[in-house]
């Protein structure tokens, strides 16, 4: 018998390293620390013996190839925002972010606890990858416009800056949606190559300096009502690790999850005031815009259903979920949020 | 050399045993197996070295004793809504929720990014605790009433089974707060003895059936826009815990907490539908009623601030962070929830 009550015990905690290619350059502090908060995370749970080395886009792997890179083994894990992906199977973007799609609360409320997790699991077995929700950047904005958007009409023509689905919907507004990395934005508003360019948020679309050029500044992004980021692992590297380092890495994931959305919240009040003293001019889309936004939504997601069988299987579960969350939101969330955030509360 | 890469390695994981007093029944499975899947999640991440046993309201800790319970160092932890210990000092309210206060994305960002985890660290130093957020319910239903309330007049006489922050408010409009426990609520309600009582949001209120009994359901609970609840800690026992070991703690609690409420928003929307379709009659408090209440509330947050200086240290940094994140709010997000919310969208 002795008296060390605390004797250290022989645990399974292999040594292990891998590493995380991120699609995200160190200046989006936000998201790309939130994939290193997760490797850190994973390193001190396991007391260093899970080793994932986090690395910016382009190091190891350009951006939008982590996701092929992790579906072949050439590296263990990602930290992406899955709709990157969209042009492969639109179905990635439930992982991510869907025009009139969730928010982050119902995003959450689907992945963990309405079968989010398990149709995805599905979805991404094709691609040999297990994906957990690792970040959220709430409601983005709808970008930066060189001439005020007032009416549909507008959009007629109008060369924007802006992606996959959202793309798809735009341009059945008449828009015609440009692929440009956001290192080039600035120059290509100022030359008036292109007329609008959408980003994030106020957090991180102060750092493109886009007032300057574009000042009119618009909201919502209702093709993103909130973008979920992704950890995907190698489905083949995550089934060979012992149980608890696969509950280190979906523990970590949630932590990334709450976290990230937390650091948004708190960074994009003051990031907004800034702009605006800036001279960003901050509006509204009309109800036109958003009415026939919300229209030609439906028919794309209408048109990509029938289309692709792996989009169709999750959209309608999905679909029903979002609408009963909707509902469930429009009470008493929205009755408080609509007294409260509208109050002038001073400073 | 070996070709063994996996070699077990010898790791800082003492045998721990703790006890965890959850404030709460098991039959309020949400709230209660939040703090029984953080155990949970605890014993898996130190591989069953550091094992909490929860235990159930009463089972040995009465409800409402738990904190003190943990600062005598009776217990090693709980899990607890912050407020109910409002009575002894009302800084504890910030820790949970307060009336016309933070929504439950803000409040994560307060406790996280705003500063509010170390205000709150400071102010529980004093009672020999450490807290971490570990779920969070989203906002509240306004509660159920015998009668229709429309007017501020209505409030006259009231008698109402609230308490806490919300019973002094709600007493200057004129009603006479009741503390009665959960079980004994519909009785009270059918006899008459009270004339209106709050409970939760539809999941839980569902359970004790009040809408037979006092079927005008009103919304919002302007006093809870969210709460948050927490798991406390006896200080000497967290200082003496390996550093993994509160990481593990810190980690565990951070998964409760987004966890939970993404399981509160899981279940609210249908069990709101099965109250309405049970006769349930869901009306907005009117605008009258929501301007005199936040009016009441300004009073008496003013009012405690300056009797408490624990409170006023608190209330200060909090409101102008409220101030700050309503403003946020109130541009892209409640654009989007605004037209999406309200959408017939169907099934």
């Amino acid at each position: 018998a002795t008296l060390i009550t605390s004797a250290p015990a022989i645990a399974a905690t292999p040594k292990i390293k891998w590493r995380l290619a991120s699609s995200f350059p160190k200046t989006l502090d936000t998201v790309y620390g939130g994939g290193e908060d997760f490797c850190k995370r994973v390193s001190e749970l396991s007391e260093g013996n899970f080793e994932i080395r986090s690395f910016a886009a382009g190091e190891i792997v350009p951006a939008l190839q982590v996701m092929d890179a992790v579906k072949d083994g050439t590296i263990e894990c990602c930290h992406t925002a899955p709709y990157y992906f969209f042009g492969k199977n639109e179905a990635f973007a439930f992982d991510c972010s869907v025009p009139f799609g969730m928010t982050a609360r119902a995003q959450n409320a689907w992945m963990y606890y309405g079968g989010g997790q398990k149709l995805l699991a599905d979805f991404y077995a094709q691609y040999n990858i297990v994906a957990l929700a690792a970040g959220n950047s709430g409601c983005q904005m709808g970008g930066w416009y060189r001439k005020p958007i007032k009416t549909v009409a507008d959009f007629k023509g109008l060369k924007m800056r802006v992606g996959g689905f959202a793309g798809r919907v735009l341009e059945k507004l008449g828009a015609v949606p440009q692929q440009i990395p956001a290192g080039d934005i600035y120059a290509a508003l100022e030359k008036g190559t292109i007329d609008a360019a959408e980003w994030i948020g106020p957090h991180d679309d102060e750092k493109l300096g886009l007032y300057k050029v574009a000042p009119n500044y618009y909201f919502p992004a209702w093709w993103e009502p909130s973008t979920q980021f992704s950890v995907m692992i190698n489905k083949k590297e995550w089934d060979k690790l012992p149980k608890n380092y696969q509950q280190i890495l979906e523990v970590a994931a949630a932590e990334t999850n709450v976290r990230m959305l937390a650091e948004y919240d708190f960074r994009n009040p003051t990031a907004l005031a800034k702009l605006q003293k800036g001279g960003a001019k901050l509006s509204a889309f009309s109800n036109e815009i958003m009415e026939a936004s919300f229209k030609a939504t439906n028919e794309v997601l209408e048109e990509t259903a029938a289309k692709n069988p792996d989009f169709k299987k999750i959209y309608e579960p999905w679909r029903q979920f979002r609408n009963l969350e909707f509902q469930w939101f429009n009470v008493t969330e929205q009755a408080y949020a609509k007294f409260a955030f509208s109050k002038k509360l001073g400073k």
